[in-house]
């Protein structure tokens, strides 16, 4: 199986189980609460982070029940970072994926209190669990979108908006953003899989390194990118004053950058999986030649 | 000791753990997020929801680390879910508990992202506690603040703003806005403390019928409270045409049922745990007469 057809049938498996829970699961939630969540949830996302959990399980066992149960709320989490980042409030955005976002179709009211559902859904399934360490991986998966983590990183991208960007400040943004919940599938798809200490710590880096490259890619993207392949619009960032790599180095620093980071990743997953990790590194190199 | 002693003695362990904790454990989340969360968490609440938590650990054993740990978590919850509920796209409230209201002193953004840090870091800290039933505790705290209990409540309140209140309705709204979150405290204090079956369903019962009389009481001051005394501004629900209880049944008839409710809980408590009961049913009748 070719790394592009596996990364497909994750992703087709995560979304099997996404609609099939919408269609059943979510029966008893009420509307438009319930259809909120779910024009959210199917967007056409990429379905990254739970691709990533399952892969990561498959680094030492094949993917179960718990394991795609922990990687659908992980795209939950994702989804309600999302909504809420699109508020007027927050970033203002209007186009998503090609669509009108959240609070667009649904009132800014029932998209506040679709974010809010979505994580705590992502909480009540993962503690729905029974796997000995699921305590453990749900933990993890707080920490990392909690205010240490990505609502960190959400606060430091809005209080800072317009200032002259720092290395410091931009990692920090970065780290939280986007690394932190790209870091959590690796270390609770691992720790469900049972690994040990250096295994995990092997994960924990992949997770970061590429985390930080991905988002300088998506920098990039909004930067130089085709608006109708990405969905959504470009330019925003230079615009409003974010805080981005780019902005800090300048393009092409950013791209070396980008690069370095990958294989560091790369480097450190390999290190303790060897040919097992393949499938990831490989996944992590293609998204630094990513248009979308 | 007295019940309003008891009640006080417990308000202020609560108290002195969030305060220890805003200022020592709280010092890694950046600001303003840190302080938008501790403005709104020190806001001068009664601590209900962590009182009847340490309250119902009691009713079995006496109250331990773990049972503070869900108790703050419990009163983070409650927290995060008032600001989302002041935001102007909800309720538009600028004023609670006598000062103005989260986003008016930090802006709609840091709100939104208050709010999440708070719920987020209500689940991090209940998932760091070490304890046996932990993990049982913590799902069913998950759930009564989910799509299915508070947050249903509120996408029920949002979307059925200005129709005529049928019976139905108004009693999901209660029992998802109100009665899920005092509910449960009953439950996660009670499964940490080692309840049986029977013990459980009794704190269930009355958790949900205290919390529906609670919610009756809530509408009957905002009716004829003392805006003073509330240190909130009152009739709003009637100006907005809110579904309450009074609005559907008449406020002396709303009263008559607040009352039959509050003695229904009770009798619930009193079956199963006896003369162990009164400091929770005295609290319980005393807040059917309350002012505040």
């Amino acid at each position: 199986m070719t790394a592009a057809s596996r990364f497909e049938a994750l992703r087709k498996a995560v979304n099997d189980r996404l609609s099939l829970a919408v269609q059943t699961e979510w029966g008893d939630i009420p509307e438009p609460l319930r259809g909120a969540m779910a024009y959210s949830l199917n967007g056409g996302g990429k379905r990254l982070r739970p691709v990533l959990l399952l892969a990561a399980h498959e680094l030492i066992a094949p993917w179960d029940e718990a394991a795609m149960r922990f990687a659908c709320a992980l795209e939950m989490i994702h989804t309600y970072s999302l909504i809420h980042d699109d508020l007027p409030a927050m970033d203002d955005d209007t186009l998503r994926r090609g669509r009108p976002t959240c609070h667009v179709v649904y009132g800014e009211g029932m998209a506040v209190l679709a974010g809010d559902g979505l994580l705590s859904l992502a909480m009540e399934e993962m503690l729905s669990v029974r796997h000995p360490r699921a305590f453990e991986a749900a933990a993890c998966v707080a920490r990392a979108c909690g205010v240490r983590g990505m609502v960190a990183g959400q606060c430091l991208d809005l209080s800072h908006e317009g200032e002259a960007p720092t290395e410091e400040l931009v990692s920090a943004i970065h780290r939280g953003k986007t690394a932190c919940l790209l870091t959590a599938p690796l270390e609770a798809g691992l720790i469900l899989a049972g690994a040990d200490g250096e295994q995990l710590a092997a994960g924990r880096l992949f997770g970061l390194d590429f985390g930080l490259a991905f988002q300088i890619q998506d920098d990039l993207l909004d930067l130089t990118g085709d608006e109708k392949l990405l969905g959504k619009h470009v330019g925003k960032d230079e615009a409003e004053g974010k805080l981005t790599w780019p902005a800090l180095k300048g393009p092409a620093q950013a791209r070396r950058d980008m690069e370095r980071l990958t294989e560091e990743a790369c480097a450190a997953l390999e290190g303790a999986f060897g040919e097992k990790a393949a499938f990831l590194t490989g996944l992590a190199r293609e998204s630094t030649g990513r248009n979308v």
